[in-house]
Protein backbone atom coordinates (compact mmCIF):
# COMPACT_ATOMS: atom_id res chain seq x y z
CA UNK A 1 0.00 0.00 0.00
CA UNK A 2 1.38 3.02 -0.87
CA UNK A 3 0.47 6.78 -1.10
CA UNK A 4 0.47 8.55 -3.92
CA UNK A 5 1.35 12.52 -3.97
CA UNK A 6 0.96 14.64 -7.16
CA UNK A 7 1.50 18.80 -7.27
CA UNK A 8 0.12 19.90 -10.22
CA UNK A 9 -0.91 22.54 -12.28
CA UNK A 10 -4.40 24.48 -11.02
CA UNK A 11 -5.66 23.99 -14.54
CA UNK A 12 -5.04 20.13 -14.58
CA UNK A 13 -7.47 19.64 -11.53
CA UNK A 14 -10.55 18.77 -13.88
CA UNK A 15 -8.65 16.44 -16.20
CA UNK A 16 -6.40 14.73 -13.39
CA UNK A 17 -9.67 13.61 -11.43
CA UNK A 18 -11.77 12.25 -14.94
CA UNK A 19 -8.49 10.48 -15.91
CA UNK A 20 -8.26 8.86 -12.25
CA UNK A 21 -11.89 8.14 -12.05
CA UNK A 22 -11.80 6.42 -15.64
CA UNK A 23 -9.07 4.26 -14.58
CA UNK A 24 -10.18 2.91 -11.66
CA UNK A 25 -9.22 5.16 -9.15
CA UNK A 26 -11.68 7.52 -7.99
CA UNK A 27 -10.46 7.97 -4.04
CA UNK A 28 -8.31 11.03 -3.44
CA UNK A 29 -7.77 14.33 -1.80
CA UNK A 30 -7.46 17.59 -3.56
CA UNK A 31 -6.03 20.30 -1.22
CA UNK A 32 -4.53 23.93 -2.40
CA UNK A 33 -0.82 24.43 -1.70
CA UNK A 34 1.50 27.32 -2.68
CA UNK A 35 5.11 26.08 -4.04
CA UNK A 36 8.42 26.28 -5.95
CA UNK A 37 10.14 24.02 -7.88
CA UNK A 38 13.99 23.81 -8.89
CA UNK A 39 13.65 26.79 -11.39
CA UNK A 40 14.57 30.68 -10.25
CA UNK A 41 11.28 32.38 -9.31
CA UNK A 42 11.57 34.66 -12.42
CA UNK A 43 12.00 32.35 -14.84
CA UNK A 44 9.21 29.96 -13.32
CA UNK A 45 6.97 32.90 -13.73
CA UNK A 46 8.15 33.59 -17.15
CA UNK A 47 7.94 30.00 -18.68
CA UNK A 48 5.11 28.50 -16.41
CA UNK A 49 2.24 30.55 -15.00
CA UNK A 50 0.46 32.00 -17.80
CA UNK A 51 -2.08 29.40 -17.10
CA UNK A 52 -2.58 29.73 -13.84
CA UNK A 53 -2.21 33.75 -12.50
CA UNK A 54 0.06 34.61 -9.67
CA UNK A 55 -0.49 33.61 -5.98
CA UNK A 56 -2.49 36.37 -4.45
CA UNK A 57 0.40 37.93 -2.17
CA UNK A 58 -1.75 37.99 0.68
CA UNK A 59 -2.89 34.07 0.50
CA UNK A 60 -0.50 32.93 3.48
CA UNK A 61 -0.64 36.44 5.31
CA UNK A 62 3.03 36.99 4.10
CA UNK A 63 4.64 40.14 2.50
CA UNK A 64 6.32 37.81 -0.36
CA UNK A 65 8.64 39.95 -2.16
CA UNK A 66 9.10 39.91 -5.78
CA UNK A 67 12.00 37.14 -6.32
CA UNK A 68 10.56 34.74 -3.92
CA UNK A 69 6.91 34.28 -3.84
CA UNK A 70 5.37 30.99 -4.67
CA UNK A 71 3.05 29.78 -7.16
CA UNK A 72 -0.39 28.47 -6.13
CA UNK A 73 -0.94 24.45 -7.07
CA UNK A 74 -3.20 21.82 -6.66
CA UNK A 75 -1.75 18.63 -4.78
CA UNK A 76 -3.45 15.40 -5.24
CA UNK A 77 -3.36 12.51 -3.01
CA UNK A 78 -4.47 9.09 -3.28
CA UNK A 79 -3.55 5.54 -1.73
CA UNK A 80 -3.32 2.73 -3.49
CA UNK A 81 -2.05 -0.73 -3.92
CA UNK A 82 1.41 -1.17 -4.48
CA UNK A 83 0.80 -3.14 -7.80
CA UNK A 84 -1.19 0.18 -9.06
CA UNK A 85 1.75 2.31 -8.04
CA UNK A 86 3.32 2.42 -11.76
CA UNK A 87 -0.05 2.40 -13.39
CA UNK A 88 -1.00 5.59 -11.48
CA UNK A 89 2.01 7.18 -11.71
CA UNK A 90 1.92 6.95 -15.34
CA UNK A 91 -1.74 8.07 -15.84
CA UNK A 92 -0.79 11.41 -13.75
CA UNK A 93 2.36 12.25 -15.63
CA UNK A 94 0.82 11.72 -18.83
CA UNK A 95 -2.69 13.71 -17.74
CA UNK A 96 -0.17 16.59 -16.64
CA UNK A 97 2.91 17.03 -19.04
CA UNK A 98 2.81 19.98 -20.49
CA UNK A 99 7.04 19.58 -21.05
CA UNK A 100 7.29 22.93 -19.68
CA UNK A 101 8.66 23.63 -16.20
CA UNK A 102 5.82 23.82 -13.39
CA UNK A 103 4.22 20.67 -14.87
CA UNK A 104 4.86 19.31 -11.27
CA UNK A 105 5.65 16.56 -8.72
CA UNK A 106 5.08 13.15 -7.93
CA UNK A 107 6.07 11.69 -4.58
CA UNK A 108 5.28 7.83 -3.56
CA UNK A 109 5.60 7.18 0.59
CA UNK A 110 5.00 4.22 2.23
CA UNK A 111 1.69 3.56 4.14
CA UNK A 112 1.67 0.85 7.00
CA UNK A 113 -2.22 0.61 7.45
CA UNK A 114 -5.41 1.91 6.74
CA UNK A 115 -8.71 2.07 8.53
CA UNK A 116 -12.34 2.18 6.76
CA UNK A 117 -13.73 4.65 9.64
CA UNK A 118 -17.89 3.28 8.32
CA UNK A 119 -17.03 -0.46 9.59
CA UNK A 120 -13.98 -0.49 11.04
CA UNK A 121 -12.38 -2.65 7.98
CA UNK A 122 -8.78 -2.64 8.46
CA UNK A 123 -6.30 -2.75 5.26
CA UNK A 124 -6.99 -4.00 1.93
CA UNK A 125 -10.41 -3.82 1.87
CA UNK A 126 -10.51 0.09 3.93
CA UNK A 127 -9.25 2.02 0.91
CA UNK B 1 6.86 6.55 15.45
CA UNK B 2 3.80 6.88 13.07
CA UNK B 3 1.76 9.50 11.60
CA UNK B 4 -2.36 9.04 11.55
CA UNK B 5 -3.80 11.08 8.85
CA UNK B 6 -7.71 10.67 9.20
CA UNK B 7 -9.74 12.33 6.51
CA UNK B 8 -13.50 12.89 8.74
CA UNK B 9 -16.79 14.90 8.14
CA UNK B 10 -16.79 18.88 9.11
CA UNK B 11 -19.13 18.14 11.35
CA UNK B 12 -17.33 15.80 13.09
CA UNK B 13 -14.44 18.68 14.17
CA UNK B 14 -14.98 19.57 17.51
CA UNK B 15 -15.45 16.08 18.41
CA UNK B 16 -12.61 14.21 17.06
CA UNK B 17 -10.61 17.23 18.43
CA UNK B 18 -12.34 16.76 22.16
CA UNK B 19 -12.04 13.07 21.66
CA UNK B 20 -8.43 13.19 21.20
CA UNK B 21 -7.22 15.79 23.90
CA UNK B 22 -9.55 13.74 26.70
CA UNK B 23 -7.12 10.67 25.80
CA UNK B 24 -3.99 12.43 26.12
CA UNK B 25 -3.34 13.15 22.92
CA UNK B 26 -3.66 17.20 22.67
CA UNK B 27 -0.93 17.80 19.23
CA UNK B 28 -2.41 17.61 15.52
CA UNK B 29 -3.17 19.86 12.76
CA UNK B 30 -6.17 19.82 11.15
CA UNK B 31 -6.77 21.04 7.51
CA UNK B 32 -9.45 21.43 4.80
CA UNK B 33 -9.25 19.06 2.17
CA UNK B 34 -11.61 18.48 -0.79
CA UNK B 35 -12.26 14.52 -1.17
CA UNK B 36 -14.26 11.84 -2.73
CA UNK B 37 -14.31 7.84 -1.61
CA UNK B 38 -15.17 4.96 -3.52
CA UNK B 39 -18.65 5.43 -4.38
CA UNK B 40 -19.84 7.25 -7.29
CA UNK B 41 -20.83 11.03 -6.74
CA UNK B 42 -24.27 11.23 -7.24
CA UNK B 43 -24.35 8.20 -4.48
CA UNK B 44 -22.08 9.81 -1.95
CA UNK B 45 -24.02 13.40 -2.88
CA UNK B 46 -27.80 11.60 -1.60
CA UNK B 47 -26.15 9.92 1.58
CA UNK B 48 -23.60 11.12 3.07
CA UNK B 49 -23.49 15.11 2.04
CA UNK B 50 -26.63 15.99 4.08
CA UNK B 51 -25.08 17.27 7.29
CA UNK B 52 -22.09 18.98 5.30
CA UNK B 53 -23.47 21.09 2.63
CA UNK B 54 -22.10 20.65 -0.89
CA UNK B 55 -18.76 22.06 -1.84
CA UNK B 56 -18.55 25.32 -3.08
CA UNK B 57 -17.93 25.19 -6.60
CA UNK B 58 -15.39 27.19 -6.85
CA UNK B 59 -13.41 26.70 -3.92
CA UNK B 60 -10.28 25.21 -5.88
CA UNK B 61 -10.77 27.66 -9.30
CA UNK B 62 -11.91 24.95 -11.49
CA UNK B 63 -15.46 24.41 -13.13
CA UNK B 64 -16.30 20.79 -11.36
CA UNK B 65 -19.13 19.08 -13.47
CA UNK B 66 -22.26 17.77 -11.58
CA UNK B 67 -20.81 14.55 -11.84
CA UNK B 68 -17.43 14.46 -10.16
CA UNK B 69 -17.69 17.32 -8.15
CA UNK B 70 -15.74 17.18 -4.72
CA UNK B 71 -16.51 17.01 -1.17
CA UNK B 72 -15.38 19.05 1.80
CA UNK B 73 -13.47 17.11 4.73
CA UNK B 74 -11.23 17.70 6.79
CA UNK B 75 -8.03 16.18 7.72
CA UNK B 76 -6.21 15.43 11.02
CA UNK B 77 -2.66 14.57 11.22
CA UNK B 78 -0.88 13.50 14.52
CA UNK B 79 2.02 11.70 15.03
CA UNK B 80 1.71 9.08 18.20
CA UNK B 81 4.43 6.29 19.71
CA UNK B 82 3.86 2.91 17.68
CA UNK B 83 2.20 1.35 20.84
CA UNK B 84 -0.68 4.36 20.82
CA UNK B 85 -1.56 4.00 17.36
CA UNK B 86 -4.20 0.82 18.08
CA UNK B 87 -5.69 3.26 20.53
CA UNK B 88 -6.00 6.55 18.54
CA UNK B 89 -7.43 4.91 15.26
CA UNK B 90 -10.52 2.71 17.52
CA UNK B 91 -10.59 6.33 19.33
CA UNK B 92 -10.96 8.23 15.47
CA UNK B 93 -13.27 5.81 14.58
CA UNK B 94 -15.48 5.93 17.41
CA UNK B 95 -15.36 9.77 17.37
CA UNK B 96 -16.53 9.76 13.50
CA UNK B 97 -18.26 6.62 12.87
CA UNK B 98 -21.81 7.36 11.43
CA UNK B 99 -21.95 3.73 9.43
CA UNK B 100 -22.61 5.56 6.22
CA UNK B 101 -20.42 6.26 3.53
CA UNK B 102 -18.42 8.99 3.86
CA UNK B 103 -17.82 8.61 7.16
CA UNK B 104 -14.32 8.81 6.57
CA UNK B 105 -10.58 6.94 5.84
CA UNK B 106 -7.70 6.64 8.45
CA UNK B 107 -3.76 6.20 7.21
CA UNK B 108 -1.30 5.45 9.49
CA UNK B 109 2.51 6.20 7.93
CA UNK B 110 5.98 5.29 9.13
CA UNK B 111 7.80 8.58 10.51
CA UNK B 112 11.64 8.46 10.30
CA UNK B 113 12.32 11.36 12.77
CA UNK B 114 10.41 13.92 14.97
CA UNK B 115 11.84 17.48 16.71
CA UNK B 116 10.69 20.47 18.50
CA UNK B 117 11.86 23.68 17.37
CA UNK B 118 11.73 25.26 20.36
CA UNK B 119 15.00 23.49 21.63
CA UNK B 120 16.19 21.27 18.90
CA UNK B 121 15.15 17.89 20.86
CA UNK B 122 14.84 15.18 18.43
CA UNK B 123 12.74 11.52 18.30
CA UNK B 124 10.66 10.79 21.48
CA UNK B 125 10.46 13.70 23.69
CA UNK B 126 9.65 15.75 20.89
CA UNK B 127 6.31 15.64 19.57
CA UNK C 1 15.14 10.30 -0.14
CA UNK C 2 13.12 11.76 2.42
CA UNK C 3 10.45 14.63 3.44
CA UNK C 4 10.54 16.93 5.73
CA UNK C 5 7.46 18.25 6.98
CA UNK C 6 7.99 21.36 9.25
CA UNK C 7 4.90 23.32 11.18
CA UNK C 8 5.51 26.65 12.20
CA UNK C 9 4.77 29.94 12.82
CA UNK C 10 3.34 32.09 10.07
CA UNK C 11 5.34 34.90 10.87
CA UNK C 12 8.52 33.11 10.06
CA UNK C 13 6.95 31.69 6.46
CA UNK C 14 9.63 34.33 5.09
CA UNK C 15 12.80 33.94 6.37
CA UNK C 16 12.29 30.08 6.28
CA UNK C 17 11.22 30.63 2.41
CA UNK C 18 14.87 32.72 2.14
CA UNK C 19 17.01 30.13 4.35
CA UNK C 20 15.95 26.83 2.40
CA UNK C 21 16.48 28.82 -1.11
CA UNK C 22 19.82 30.11 0.22
CA UNK C 23 21.29 26.48 1.20
CA UNK C 24 19.85 25.62 -2.27
CA UNK C 25 16.63 23.87 -1.36
CA UNK C 26 14.81 26.26 -3.20
CA UNK C 27 11.79 23.63 -3.93
CA UNK C 28 8.68 22.90 -1.61
CA UNK C 29 5.28 23.80 -0.48
CA UNK C 30 3.14 25.74 2.05
CA UNK C 31 0.30 25.10 3.54
CA UNK C 32 -2.25 26.66 5.81
CA UNK C 33 -2.91 24.74 8.63
CA UNK C 34 -4.46 24.74 12.08
CA UNK C 35 -2.63 23.47 14.63
CA UNK C 36 -2.00 22.91 18.48
CA UNK C 37 0.72 21.92 20.77
CA UNK C 38 0.64 19.72 23.66
CA UNK C 39 0.53 22.73 26.26
CA UNK C 40 -3.11 23.64 27.12
CA UNK C 41 -4.68 26.04 24.82
CA UNK C 42 -5.02 28.53 27.20
CA UNK C 43 -1.40 28.75 28.21
CA UNK C 44 -0.20 28.43 24.43
CA UNK C 45 -2.51 31.30 23.59
CA UNK C 46 -1.05 33.39 26.48
CA UNK C 47 2.58 32.62 25.39
CA UNK C 48 2.47 32.24 21.73
CA UNK C 49 -0.37 33.72 19.88
CA UNK C 50 0.80 36.88 20.55
CA UNK C 51 2.64 37.61 17.02
CA UNK C 52 0.11 35.06 14.70
CA UNK C 53 -3.20 36.42 16.38
CA UNK C 54 -5.94 34.22 16.58
CA UNK C 55 -7.47 31.83 14.53
CA UNK C 56 -10.30 33.05 12.93
CA UNK C 57 -12.91 31.10 14.99
CA UNK C 58 -14.74 29.98 11.64
CA UNK C 59 -11.91 29.45 9.36
CA UNK C 60 -13.14 25.44 9.32
CA UNK C 61 -16.73 25.89 9.71
CA UNK C 62 -17.33 24.96 13.00
CA UNK C 63 -17.94 26.32 16.53
CA UNK C 64 -14.89 25.72 18.64
CA UNK C 65 -14.96 26.40 22.03
CA UNK C 66 -12.58 28.98 23.92
CA UNK C 67 -10.57 25.97 25.79
CA UNK C 68 -10.19 24.06 22.52
CA UNK C 69 -9.57 26.68 19.72
CA UNK C 70 -6.88 25.94 17.07
CA UNK C 71 -3.83 28.14 16.33
CA UNK C 72 -3.35 29.02 12.32
CA UNK C 73 0.40 27.84 11.14
CA UNK C 74 2.21 27.10 8.28
CA UNK C 75 3.34 23.56 6.99
CA UNK C 76 6.45 23.25 4.72
CA UNK C 77 6.82 20.07 2.98
CA UNK C 78 9.77 19.47 0.84
CA UNK C 79 11.86 16.61 -0.42
CA UNK C 80 15.74 15.84 0.15
CA UNK C 81 18.26 13.32 0.02
CA UNK C 82 19.21 11.31 2.91
CA UNK C 83 22.54 13.33 3.16
CA UNK C 84 21.02 16.90 3.52
CA UNK C 85 17.80 15.89 6.33
CA UNK C 86 20.45 16.74 8.97
CA UNK C 87 21.23 20.25 7.23
CA UNK C 88 17.66 20.65 6.45
CA UNK C 89 16.75 20.27 10.02
CA UNK C 90 19.20 22.28 11.33
CA UNK C 91 18.40 25.31 8.91
CA UNK C 92 14.61 24.56 9.89
CA UNK C 93 15.10 25.13 13.70
CA UNK C 94 17.55 27.80 13.71
CA UNK C 95 15.26 30.37 11.70
CA UNK C 96 12.30 29.01 13.63
CA UNK C 97 13.20 29.29 17.30
CA UNK C 98 12.17 31.61 19.21
CA UNK C 99 12.97 29.68 22.43
CA UNK C 100 9.06 29.95 23.10
CA UNK C 101 6.07 27.37 22.96
CA UNK C 102 4.17 27.49 19.43
CA UNK C 103 8.12 27.34 17.63
CA UNK C 104 6.48 24.48 16.25
CA UNK C 105 7.60 21.07 15.40
CA UNK C 106 9.75 19.01 12.37
CA UNK C 107 8.78 15.70 11.07
CA UNK C 108 10.95 13.40 8.83
CA UNK C 109 9.27 10.85 6.78
CA UNK C 110 10.56 8.12 4.45
CA UNK C 111 10.00 8.54 0.37
CA UNK C 112 10.07 5.12 -2.06
CA UNK C 113 9.95 6.71 -4.87
CA UNK C 114 9.92 10.40 -6.59
CA UNK C 115 9.07 11.48 -10.30
CA UNK C 116 9.24 14.83 -12.24
CA UNK C 117 6.41 15.33 -14.62
CA UNK C 118 7.69 17.22 -17.27
CA UNK C 119 9.49 14.23 -18.41
CA UNK C 120 8.67 11.40 -16.51
CA UNK C 121 12.58 11.05 -14.45
CA UNK C 122 12.08 8.64 -11.84
CA UNK C 123 14.07 9.28 -8.60
CA UNK C 124 17.21 11.14 -7.65
CA UNK C 125 17.04 13.84 -10.39
CA UNK C 126 13.44 14.38 -10.04
CA UNK C 127 13.26 16.87 -7.22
Amino acid sequence: MKEVMAIVRPAKVGATKEALADAGFPSFTCQVVLGRGKKLMSETIATAVLDEGEVPQNQLGEAISEATRLISKRMFTLIVEDDDVPRVVKLLINTNQNKTPGDGKIFVLPISDSYRVRNGERAADAY
